[in-house]
Order: C-alpha cells, then structure tokens, then sequence
C-alpha cells in the first residue's frame, strides 16, 4: 500500500481571506508578532497495490479534483510506497 | 522571520465525511485503487522576529485556535528559524 500526502495552497499572489480572519483572531488572542497566515489543505490518499504509475495517477487526481489550478498550487509526496 | 507549517488533521478513529466523498469523486475518475482519503489543514504562519519562546507559541496557537483538540490531532515543523 503506497501513502501520499498531497499540499493544496492558494497561490501567493491571492488573497487568502481565510487567512486574514485567522491570523485576526490569534491577535485578538495576544499573538501580536504574526505577519502571515495561508491556509491550505493537507489529504492523505492511501492506494492499494501502488503500481508504476502512482506518480502520475496523483498528479492526474490533483489536476482534475484535489486543486482549481486556476487559483491553486499544488504538490505531493509519496511517503510510503507500495510493492 | 520564522515561517512555520501546521498540519491539522482529523483524529483517525473518526468518520472524515469529506475524505469519503472525495474518495468517491475519485473513483468515479476511474481511480479505483483508493483505499481511503482524509482531508486536513494545511497552515503556513510567517511570525516577525521569532524569539526563544516561538515553538511554546505555536503550540498555544494550535490549541487555543487552529485545531479542535477534541477531534482533531496537529502537528508542526518551523521550517525557517527567525533570528
């Protein structure tokens, strides 16, 4: 079984309003010193019977579903990989 | 300037309802290998002048803001060491 982690993040030159509401609230919570917050997701994809193609097989997920890659950047790691 | 990535992520015991209709948008892509997808948070702060106490203020920041401590678990890396 091969395990990936896939990163989807807002690309930089975009707002990330999210982000601005978040690092917000941790100043109302006393952390003053912040200069950026961008929040991104993390997905875990377990692949049963990794096969040659996983690199590409994800790559595809990501273009197709995972990320808008007009608005988002995306990349991945295969942490485990099957056999 | 210190930049640090917090991973946040459903606690494994627990249903992801999201993962799972994600999983299912993907094997209706014809990837149908997928043993399961779980969806987290992905967040990159940038902090000014880190001091000594950075990775005790993460950590309150997690707790405190960032993550659900009853159902989600978190971790972080300070990938850029402020000075």
């Amino acid at each position: 079984m091969a395990k990936v982690n896939v990163y989807v993040t807002l690309k930089p030159a975009l707002l990330d309003a999210q982000g601005k509401v978040v690092q917000g609230a941790l100043e109302n919570l006393g952390f003053d010193s912040i200069e950026s917050v961008r929040m991104g997701k993390f997905i875990e994809i377990e692949v049963n019977g990794g096969n040659g193609t996983l690199e590409q097989d994800v790559d595809e997920m990501c273009r197709k579903l995972l990320a808008n890659p007009n608005i988002e950047n995306y990349r991945y790691e295969i942490v485990k990989d099957g056999e």
